[in-house]
């Protein structure tokens, strides 16, 4: 495709004849281009741009709908599930409001944190729900400028359901969805997207169908940008509503709301609430089966295929918005079946990005978080700017504290019981520990038959990337070489590629191959002997728990062990080695071993004090091989040292 | 080698037991490392501190001196060879202050300019040479507050010739060198660093050899950070001297200066000037061939190897200070002898470095003005940032202005006659100027017999690199595709390939394909039509002097097109092709077929008219292939164009 750019420049500014024409200097003011190379438009867009870009490119799409948990385990398997649908690449997310559970607090199943947790944390696109009755214009105010603070852009404005059963409107307060509207557009301007809801059968409480497309049209006058329509059960009924919409004059988007009928009980409370009429045809089917959940899971499943590809065959509808009651299959197999589940998701870099608009720049971090983004996310929160380009011109990076509360708040998936059952119940010597680690890299059962699906660096079974590297990386764990982090070198496959690719495609990445790991002093001395051999060759960073620091980094300077190159881009190098991070990764890497393992135990115990000896005497080493087009050297490095050892 | 750094953690900041260490806060604070990735360490030193780490590492070095020359013409001679001798690797060069030539104004041929456009244009380390008799202090802060602006960071500090016979002492003048020292110093506190005379034989005018030794040692006392000797004939003349030095405590480096004898009449000029006797022995040999110029050069290079030796042999020389009198050959000679002459020069980075110390960090430029460097360094003097890691980091590129000044100084070393020779007395159409591009490609001679040597957009002769895609080139500037940049894509070499290499060994360089030139509308239609096939693959940019711009480059990003990989660094990617600058280079592109060669013929002439035609109505094209790893595809791309106006 042949585009003239917006930067043609008109033939005022062009080259006259004498020579002396003037350059640049006025046509480059204009230039409205960023400073990061966009390599996903979609980070550098508000939302309503995307879904306006979506509906251009007649790319169907999809969100998500979820409540805030009851519990902190709850929100812990929430988030949990926040980072599996979110490969499957909706477009947005939204959270719902539960005025009862204290939505705008710092609690961590609020509607706020929650929210919260999926922009800047699982890196999704979220809509936070907001409602106003019964609220005072401050605590609206007040919500609505932490949310900002936050890093949230849109807001789901909602009348919500007034306390008692005689309500009365209040002079000057928020009687309407509209009220919270144009409070929202009068204080906070264009920052935020506004959706708003729509009633394909007409809100209960209206008067007529009519006058509530009124309301709707009201709303959308005072500043919504798109409407999220309540459930309906056929899809007539959704696009008589949108055709009834446009005749009044409603232009923005209107996303059906779609609920996969999951459960006999779930589905009658839902329409207790929402005073809905459950046709015939399908009470027909589920009474008889109400006691099979499978059966109307099935069902449900089937029901909602069918509608939503009556929607989207009608060429009316580019997105649906699904109502996911928390659950994560019903969903799933409906957008899998309809085909608009991401199957391969491009990942725009190799860590998961997060939606803050702070971090919009963001395109390089350091490599030892790579198992622990959230905690990267977490303490770097209050930076004010994020690399971009280079790691080093970034101002000296000042890592938040360590706190207990993050060490552990999203980390506590598995109970006591279970690490235990993991880790050893007892521990018998430092070798015990090396079994652990290497169970944990084969994925076989340990000594009591239980497998390792976890350790304290890594909440996660071994990436699909490590797996690479598995025989090698299982020979040195059973000899105290304690690994906690590596990757293989790559040069250049294509960006595509299903294991390490990531990228827009076109492209091709590339990495150094990096090794990290825990071990002992005595290993640390063959090392060191062993690596001047490789001095060119390798870098290393070797540091104990007192901060005691050996490299041959030159000058403190950063080493890029991912890099890519696009088509029409500037180079992209997501992960760097920075040696002054490093210390402040080499803190958090030695906590882990006291707080998630050494207190599983009793004080004073033989186990503790085996994991209290590691974390006092051993030392973290990285090391990478800078030569990415030979075949990595590391395995020998560490086959040289063991060597030497014997 | 085990380097314990300086950013080694005290005790103090490591992990506390219980896990809720600080960390990196703190530490990272005395982080001293610099925010650009520090290829070469000399770029970020100044003069006394590379003069120091060659003598730790024991690494020879040495200078030359030069003087301003006294027409335009000689200028761009003498800028020319700042270029050649550059390339041996001095540690500095010096112009020599001369006060009849207005010394400080911003005449070409000024010691301020020529030594401004050695640092800036030619990137070497300069010190300028500044003498202080019968001048005022507003006069010698006004020459030192001038050469900083211009970014020269050294001065030699002399006392000058007193005007007249008779001198006197002013009182509160500047009577001697060590006043000039002392106002610098007072001045300009640190800023720059200073050289001082030493007189092997003793200042002509001293009471004695000893008293001479003491003004030395005041000089040096005042602020004087290495001295510089008179020319000696005998190396058992300086080494005395160093040790009479030494035993009266002057400490700093003592460089000796060499004079290698090219001539009769000029070592009598010298020897008359400096009042310095000639030895016996070299009389003798010297007056029996006074008339054998070259007989008498081969003498003095001899002789100066002889001594050389003699001076490095003994320990106490690191470096080797030459007089060469603006001339190459004789000096060139013994430095090659010498073996300091850097046979390979390691080019830090693809495109000369330029001194200024503003310019430091500057790692990336656009390709456009790849054969124009020293236009791209005037035209982005004044920028306050220079691009550093990614270009689009930078803020929006305004370029100087195009001025006449700049399109024809240092660019006329080839007479109007000689490039009518080249370029054709007498145009008969467009396939003449195509001739002159082929010609100038293949090295043949045009049809009148001269070689073109030099076209508007390339004053000199094809780069090596360029020689790589000769065949190529060839056939499609005899279609009609006038190239005037382009290089090959590369794979990862090694940095130290001779042709494509730079940077550090150990590193891998990067390339993709890159074609510029000029064509016809009617070629850029065929080509336009070809590129769709192309559309992932090559990104273009073709704009005519009015300024309509057809592009497929995303949202104005810059293309790298030159980067590297290094042991231990981020990526530098030197070379890239941005979109915004583009359009200035248009300008000065375009400008170059009317004032470089259109102007040449008279007004209204046939010639001067097919230019001027070209010039209006041709495009500027440039392509990349952004599939580095495969063969080249443009070449297919401007075969697949001819093939469709077929």
């Amino acid at each position: 495709m042949v585009n003239e750019t917006q930067h043609t420049c008109s033939a005022s500014s062009s080259s006259k004849s004498d020579g002396g024409s003037s350059s640049g200097s006025e046509s480059s003011k204009d230039s409205s281009r960023c400073s990061t190379p966009v390599l996903d438009a979609d980070r550098h867009e508000r939302l309503r741009e995307k879904m306006r870009r979506r509906q251009d490119s007649g790319d169907k799409w999809f969100s998500l709908e979820f409540f805030p948990p009851r519990t902190a385990n709850a929100a812990v398997n929430l988030i949990s599930r926040f980072d599996r649908m979110g490969t499957g690449g909706p477009l947005f997310i939204d959270v719902t409001w539960h005025p009862a559970g204290d939505p705008g607090s710092d609690k961590e199943t609020s509607s706020m944190i929650i929210a919260n947790t999926a922009v800047n944390y699982c890196g999704l696109e979220t809509i936070l729900h907001m409602t106003c009755c019964n609220q005072t214009k401050d605590d609206i105010t007040g919500h609505l400028q932490k949310a900002k603070r936050l890093g949230l852009k849109n807001i789901m404005a909602l009348r919500g359901d007034p306390v008692g059963e005689e309500w009365e409107e209040e002079v000057d307060g928020f009687n309407y969805a509209v009220d919270l509207v144009k409070h929202i557009r009068n204080e906070f301007d264009d920052y935020f997207d506004i959706c708003v809801a729509g009633y394909p059968k007409g809100h209960p409480e209206a008067e007529s169908y009519e006058a509530d497309l009124r309301h709707l049209k009201e709303k959308v006058l005072a500043g919504a940008d798109f409407i999220i329509t309540q459930l309906f059960f056929r899809s007539e009924t959704f696009l008589k509503f949108m055709k009834d919409c446009q005749a009044i004059g409603i232009t923005c988007p209107i996303i059906p709301g779609i609920f996969p009928i999951q459960g006999y009980h779930s589905l009658r409370q839902l329409v207790k609430l929402s005073k809905l009429e459950v046709p015939q045809e399908i009470k027909d089917v589920i009474e008889p089966i109400k006691d099979n959940d499978a059966a109307i899971r099935n069902y449900g499943v089937e029901l909602a295929v069918s509608m939503c590809r009556e929607l989207l065959d009608s060429g009316m509808v580019h997105g649906l918005h699904f109502y996911t009651l928390n659950r994560e299959v019903a969903t799933t197999e409906v957008l899998k079946r309809l085909g608009i589940w991401k199957e391969d998701p491009r990942r725009p870099l190799p860590w998961a990005v997060s939606a803050h608009p702070k971090r919009r720049v963001e395109d390089v971090r350091p490599i030892f978080w790579a198992s622990r983004p959230k905690s990267y996310i977490y303490r770097t929160q209050e930076w004010d700017d994020f690399p971009n380009g280079r790691w080093g011109n970034s101002s000296s990076p000042a890592f938040g504290e360590l706190k207990d509360y993050y060490l552990f708040y999203l980390k506590s998936k598995s109970p006591r019981e279970e690490l235990l059952k993991m880790w050893g119940e007892e521990l018998t010597g430092e070798e015990s520990v090396f079994e652990v680690f290497t169970c944990y890299i084969t994925g076989e059962p340990n000594r009591n038959g239980h497998k390792v699906t976890c350790m304290p660096w890594n909440d996660d079974p071994l990436a699909t990337e490590t797996n690479l590297l598995k025989e090698q990386l299982e020979k040195v764990n059973r000899r105290g070489i304690l690994t906690i982090n590596s990757q293989p070198n790559i040069n250049g496959k294509p960006s595509t590629d299903p294991i390490v690719g990531w990228g827009p495609s076109g492209g091709y990445v590339f990495q150094k191959a990096y090794l990290e790991f825990f071990t002992s002093s005595e290993i640390v001395t063959a090392l060191l002997k062993v690596l001047k051999k490789y001095e060119l060759r390798v870098n290393y960073h070797i540091v104990n728990v007192k901060g005691q620091n050996i490299t041959n980094a030159p000058d403190l300077q950063p080493n890029a062990v991912t890099w890519g190159i696009f088509p029409g881009r500037e180079i992209i190098q997501p992960t760097v080695v920075d040696p002054v991070s490093f210390l402040s990764w080499k803190d958090e890497a030695f906590a882990l071993w006291i707080e998630q393992w050494a207190k599983l135990y009793e004080e004073e115990s033989p186990s503790r004090m085996i994991i209290q000896y590691i974390h006092d005497n051993y030392y973290l080493v990285n090391l990478v091989d800078n030569d990415f087009p030979l075949e990595n050297c590391l395995w020998q490095v560490v086959d040289d040292t063991f060597e030497l050892l014997n």
